[in-house]
């Protein structure tokens, strides 16, 4: 079992949906992700919290046996994001945004961290990502993840810390504007040129699609008749599929299917419901359960 | 082998995608879908054309040995659209809609064609699909298509219809605003509750989903680096569907899987051309070489 390591955002979310809404809720990147990949492997997060970040959060991350030995407490305020949904819930209407400590955050490795194998680079600025890299002694497998606001105005840093990494995960839009080509494929196969060997768009609920030099694999979403928060989706996702490559340590084509397929589960149960609040309740078995379900949604035989 | 009876439209089309344009090409509903058919099983065209409809399109139909002996032609001229596409593909923009013959178009099935064991009812006025229905001896599966225009001014003959139809055949905003639910799931399972036994979810570039009491079931879309022309895709889908169907005479949920493989598999087809240019060129073979390839695309082990 490898140990896996995540860098990214430790935050407090107020989240409207047509569904209900909750204040200043655990939310975040990193935390999203370690609560996800906590139910295979062991995770290590770096990020930064105020003083003001509530004690019962750290309880909860703790319970799940997260490392928070890379957790800064700076003083200041934590990061908020105030975010309402509309019916579709495909895409969140930021409200409100505030950095507080985050705004200052410079990622420092404590040694023991320095040599963890697999990595994820949650959504933050790319000059970030690429000092939490240099600060990582030769890791078996990297991740990341970025954003519409990267990509436009720091360009030339992403492009920088993508020629160091494996593996892409972006949505449909992001992956067509990072590419400039409005063909899905084709977009995927020019970031490929970049440096990732894996490109994976998450696209919602409409699945996820894995496109490699000599890949093609698509994963549905998991059909569900409740969806009350998409927040977190996409990081809970990233922390199946790296909680999944990490546990069994291998980076192999058919491991990676199967690891898309358990990010996909991992984010079925988040949107279930606000917060981190249906992934504190789940139970490993659950999860089995529906990486099955997943295998009955798509079979049919030759 | 089952033959197979459509009843929809055959039309002249102009279209314009980013990628280039035809002008009075061949197209329509039951053009599609009976080509696309015609790989599979005897297909019957219930449809009307003006005295103008070019022979060489009925050519093309009867060299695939399409029965026409339930075409019209009428006098007048023939059905005829112009859209066109923006970069994204996903909707067309109607520039120009002229019914002419279709606009009287009254099915009367030649005897012969009564007693054709399954249907397909394309997107056609829900009146003129149950007189259809009225005409039949008995089918032993029925698909409907629909649209937004009648689930919004015909909706009580649509219901009708439905309750005698074993599966409708919509996309994602069509079954929401049928169902009036924005939950896809929950608006599959209302539509359930109007008599289909199965409803399939036609989703463009994001696949199909096939809905029942007791089965989900998801198939991509085939991912394709040049999309020309979607025009004609989701009938198409419905050819290789139903085709398949009648082909191997089957209605049980894993024949039913695999037909929407196949019609996922005669849709990608469609697409990488203008009008019927690709599935004019098509040779059989290509068909089962795709049909391995969404195998590919899906796979992963427990």
């Amino acid at each position: 079992m490898g140990d896996l390591l995540v860098v990214g955002s430790v935050a407090l979310d107020s989240v409207k949906t047509p569904f209900g809404q909750v204040a200043e809720a655990l939310g975040g990147s990193a935390t999203y992700f370690s609560f996800a990949a906590s139910f295979f492997t062991t995770v290590r997060v770096v990020a930064v919290v105020g003083e003001d970040f509530p004690g019962e959060h750290l309880s909860l991350l703790k319970s799940r046996e997260v490392d928070l030995s890379g957790l800064q407490v700076s003083k200041g305020k934590t990061f908020r994001w105030v975010g309402e949904y509309g019916y579709n819930l495909n895409e969140a209407r930021t409200l409100d945004t505030q950095l507080n400590v985050f705004g200052n955050f410079r990622p420092v490795l404590p040694d023991a961290l320095r040599k963890t194998p697999f990595v994820f680079l949650a959504n933050i600025d790319p000059d970030l990502q690429l000092e939490v890299l240099r600060q990582m002694a030769r890791p078996r497998l990297v991740a990341l993840d970025t954003m519409n606001f990267w990509i436009e105005g720091k360009r030339e840093a992403l492009l920088r810390v993508l020629a160091e990494v494996d593996a892409l995960l972006v949505n449909d839009a992001e992956a067509r504007q990072l590419a400039r080509e409005p063909n899905l494929i084709k977009a995927a196969r020019a970031i490929l040129g970049f440096g990732p060997r894996i490109v994976v768009v998450k696209r919602g609920e409409y699945g996820a699609l894995m496109i490699s030099d000599s890949h093609f694999f698509f994963v549905p979403a998991y059909p569900l008749e409740s969806v009350f928060d998409p927040t977190g989706a996409g990081d809970t996702f990233a922390g199946g599929f790296m909680g999944y490559l990490a546990k069994s340590e291998a980076t192999d084509v058919d491991a990676i299917r199967r690891a898309i397929v358990y990010g996909s589960v991992m984010a079925s149960f988040t949107v279930e419901d606000f917060s981190l609040h249906r992934l504190a309740r789940l139970k490993p078995e659950e999860i089995q359960r529906r990486y099955e379900a997943f295998q009955d949604l798509i079979r049919f035989e030759i």
